[in-house]
């Protein structure tokens, strides 16, 4: 079988079973460290499929910093080192390695995370992979096994961003700079991991964040579509016909942080979340769904797969 | 310019030397952690580039396990947690990352190394990063400075594999297996590491390695070619009339430590190593040069350089 027929959840959750391991595991791997654990993560990006065509590699480099990044924001961590991986075809111009690099370094400056080298080879296309080392106190850390029924649901941010601006790139061959401006939620992760039952990011968008948390903690999740803080961008692509589920749950790409408070923790969480967050649900016994205009959905099909 | 035209080495550093920063880093990064240092690195292969055809992908997964393992072994250090981050075809048969995967993870279950997991992402060819975190003492870490005129040099294992293996494949047509028969050093490197004044590993060959730690100690390096321990693929090649220095010094591929030690400490050193080290040269206040058959050699170009 090939992969483009497996698609890329079942190929991983193939091998990762395979292997005797869990598929549905946190953003971040973590093990003890004395009074903390420590956090690593790695993401991989591929130029043609992952940068739209007319992206400058400076915004790409800072999206591939943020990304990462995301994965130890949504852990409640403080990331700390980072190196990079690069396989390059020949025929790149070092510029674009240079603007690359510039970019990713801008952006983890910005964090105060270090940049330590890494490591350059000659390969296909332009594939950047990361190694990002975080560190996170050990009643503070944010996993996705921890929601229960009750808890109340709530995002960072606006939703809908690189969805609509991919929407409006193919409708309108609008700029795709937006799909791509992803701020990794690393001051609002710290401040809910006092609080927060569980959570992760939404790289993949909210049904498959839904999907994954219902499947780890063995509920349901209740969304209410209309409570959805959508990006301008995103009510843009609706008002232009773009599918609202598409835009607001399926697509992915904003990298958010999706979080469950229990309800007895809610005051002290918005609080120190200053206005950063947006309720969209809560946690139930039964199954998830989506609420929209007084009617109810199942979930839509999750998030955009690689592969096929 | 585009990289092809600018080599690998000159791209890396010309990218290094924007961002600041050092390009004669070490095997992996490393930063204080109480009384110990955190070591992290990240190794990336392209499977056109890196695994030659006809080898099985179980083989490539150990190959990639054992290189990422040996930048830990040269810094002295104890692996600990490893993350892949895959990057391939749509084309790709599932078999292949599995077979990949379970090579790898046998390496790692060797050496107590844990897997943690990764990231699977559509791209081109097969493409694969790691992340890999490791720890050594803070009095035993092995850097590349540290070497000073008088210190002796000495190998681990069998020099010129990788290279004899490269010429047999391509003139005679040979199993080219042996080429990605790597053996992280890591027992020789924890013994190593309380007596050595510098060190590296041998991923790009003796010639690299010289060139390298004299640039970073400021000394030479006077290597006895006629002590280096080669492999027996090494003088088949040979013997089949391959260039002696491109099989010992340039190719490289073979992965073992390169080690300078202090020769008062030689005889502690000798005794913990037990016979898996060759004395093959020394470190002297001239320049460095190729000692065989009692003549004198400026050394040749160094090892294999991508893109170019």
């Amino acid at each position: 079988m090939l992969l483009r027929d497996a698609g890329e959840r079942e190929a991983i959750e193939a091998v990762w079973r395979r292997l005797g391991r869990e598929s549905l595991s946190d953003d971040a791997h973590y093990w003890h460290m004395g009074d903390r654990y420590a956090l690593l993560t790695t993401d991989v990006i591929y130029g043609r499929t992952h940068i739209p065509g007319g992206v400058d590699y400076a915004t790409a480099g800072r999206f591939f910093a943020a990304i990462n990044l995301s994965d130890i924001a949504a852990m409640g961590g403080i990331p700390r080192t980072f190196l990079l991986a690069l396989s390059v075809s020949p025929e790149t111009p070092v510029e674009h390695v240079e603007e690359f690099e510039a970019g990713l370094v801008e952006v983890l400056d910005a964090h105060g995370v270090e940049f330590g080298g890494g490591d350059l080879k000659e390969g296909c296309g332009f594939t950047a992979a990361g190694a990002l080392y975080g560190e996170v106190e050990a009643e503070r850390i944010i996993l996705r096994r921890g929601a229960e029924p009750g808890d109340l649901v709530y995002v960072t941010g606006k939703i809908g961003r690189a969805a609509a601006s991919y929407h409006l790139w193919k409708s309108r061959g609008e700029d795709p700079h937006p799909m791509l401006k992803v701020e990794p939620r690393l001051r609002e992760g710290r401040a809910a991991s006092r609080y927060v039952s569980a959570g992760m990011d939404l790289s993949d968008g909210i049904a498959e964040a839904v999907a994954c948390l219902s499947q780890v903690n063995r509920v349901g999740i209740v969304i209410d579509y209309d409570s959805i803080p959508l990006h301008p961008l995103a009510v843009e692509a609706i008002e232009d016909g773009a599918d609202p589920f598409f835009i607001a749950l399926t697509f992915g790409g904003d990298y958010e942080l999706f979080l469950t408070v229990p309800s007895e923790k809610e005051g002290d969480f918005l609080r120190a979340m200053g206005g950063a967050v947006t309720k969209i649900g809560e946690v139930v016994r039964g199954d998830s769904a989506v609420l929209k205009g007084g009617e109810r959905f199942a979930f839509p099909e999750r998030g955009y797969q690689h592969f096929s």
